[in-house]
């Protein structure tokens, strides 16, 4: 079982996982991590089934087999067995045992189904399991920590299997670094009188340099001062502050969205290796209308280095307006008229 | 000239620096990224002088020829033309020039010498050239930012010049996450009347799981929330918050202990990928004894992915235990008798 420990010196939580060196292919350079091939060896593949922990949830096709399945992790970072009670060293140091959820969302039978080319049914469908269980993981939860739903595509962002495949995770603590944004939100909020999300969708598209795509009810943009290049968020016009609480109108409307900015994404910069992250506020603070959940989509296109480690200080080779701009364009191409 | 821009859902700074993209091999995916070879290509290498701009600092080897040479990085991240005023735009972003410093220590006139296998002497010159340009650039500036001196090994960690080198930057701005650092710490000497990170060597020693290794005026020791597999801090004993103020002595003391362990690191682990850090206090609080600065080293042996990006928290697939004992039996073989 993992372990959480405090680091004294910035009060986060780091995850003790060593049971994650069991991973299959798990090596330690990415170049080197295989990747499993579909069909004889792969446990997500159709036919697999008992290989992986008993599903807790399944998205039926037309014919009644799944098309999208969610099952324990095989190597969770957390487990659900036993209380999260913190618990100090005799030399002072705070720790205790790594217990949550971590689940995987199967998106696809199919082991070479790529979520940019997918229709948007499939997308949809995709959406409607991590819906389903942020609400299941957070109704089994005590509301103290955070769940986070994240997808790493490729070898350069983390992947170990090539099946496509998201994941969520509920862990029993807030860690500093979401404590921080919401701080920052709730601050905003005591200053203004208004959701610093909510402003900052109305700053990116009355500015409009760095605006990808724009329905109804989301916009997808480039931040600012954006992290990565072509780092991207689709984000709800509206006040939101649980991804668990999002409507099926909602849903339905992110789907098409999500497929052109991903296809988009995939046709700039050829396939890029990616994390998709669903920034959510924390289950504890879900009713104080300080944040919007989004979608972050953070291609890993440049290595952090030194300067970065040790500042936490992004350095950005690209300039957002010129990127945002190749990719509205790639995105256009995929966007559903009308 | 880059920019600097504030991401305003966390008030961090991000580095928009296209310039970067110039450098040289410096493409997209690391494991593509080529390393220069020595001599015709290489501007580091003796003979080149004139390819970097002109140089701000050397130590003579006994011949008279540079052993160490300090020359602004030909690529600079931060610029020293202007002044770093902050600026809104007018859709309220925040931003301002990337006026700062960055400089390149070339560690050896050996193209293909290792840091790991030096002497002490050598190792006494570089730590000799990171005081120096500490102490400059903190001379130069108006104390406001920060100074942050790192070392990237391999491409992994993303070095794009294989000629052994650091690299020192003032930024004139407190990153987040260095000021939410010396807060924990300030907040600790405002609670217990003593400095956090004594206490915590103090604690590492009386635990003793974790030690790597101990001089008289040094700790090195894998922290009991090691973000990383391997990360390992060597540590003043005494209270000292600026690198730059450490003694002649307390570098005599720190050469070995780190030649010690990066020969340890380079045993244990096959000549792994790192970044090295000196982490100190701001410029602004050096007077404040809340900090000790530590030299930080990163083995790059696991990716970040999805779940690191959204949470900020690390998951170590090691323990901090284990890896520890792995290198203290490495080290021993490279300490000094006596």
């Amino acid at each position: 079982m993992s372990e959480l420990r405090q680091d004294p010196s910035t009060r986060d939580w780091v995850l003790i996982a060593p049971e994650r060196r069991k991973r299959p292919h798990a090596v330690l350079q990415p170049e080197k991590r295989l990747v499993t091939s579909p069909g004889s060896v792969c446990p997500f593949c159709p036919g697999h089934e008992a290989e992986t922990p008993p599903e807790v949830w399944r998205w039926p096709d037309s014919s009644g087999a799944w098309q999208v399945r969610v099952v324990p992790n095989r190597f969770p970072v957390l487990e659900p067995d036993g209380s999260p009670h913190r618990d100090v060293s005799p030399y002072g140091f705070v720790h205790m045992p790594g217990i949550g959820r971590h689940e995987v969302i199967i998106e696809s039978p199919d082991h070479s189904a790529d979520l940019a080319r997918a229709d948007n049914a499939s997308l949809r469908a995709v959406l409607e399991a991590y819906r389903a269980r942020y609400r299941a993981l957070r109704a089994d939860g005590d509301g103290g920590g955070v769940i986070l739903i994240f997808r790493n595509h490729g070898p350069q962002a983390g992947t170990s299997i090539s099946h496509p495949h998201s994941q969520i995770v509920a862990a029993p603590v807030v860690p500093v670094q979401i404590r921080h944004r919401f701080e920052v939100a709730m601050q905003h909020f005591d200053d203004l009188g208004t959701c610093l999300y909510v402003d900052l969708v109305d700053r990116e598209v009355a500015d409009g340099k760095r605006i990808v795509a724009a329905t109804r009810s989301f916009v997808a943009f480039q931040p600012f001062a954006s992290a990565a290049p072509f780092e991207t968020w689709i984000m709800p016009r509206a006040a939101e502050p649980a991804f668990g609480d999002a409507s099926d109108a909602a849903l339905d409307d992110l789907a098409p969205v999500l497929r052109a900015v991903l296809a988009g994404l995939s046709d700039a910069l050829g396939d890029p290796d990616y994390n998709a992250i669903v920034q959510s506020a924390p289950p504890g603070d879900e009713s104080r209308e300080y944040f919007v959940w989004h979608v972050r989509i953070v291609p890993r296109l440049s290595t952090p280095a030194g300067f970065e480690l040790g500042t936490g200080m992004a350095i950005n080779p690209s300039v957002p307006e010129e990127t945002a701009d190749q990719l509205r364009r790639a995105v256009q191409k995929h966007t559903d008229p009308g």
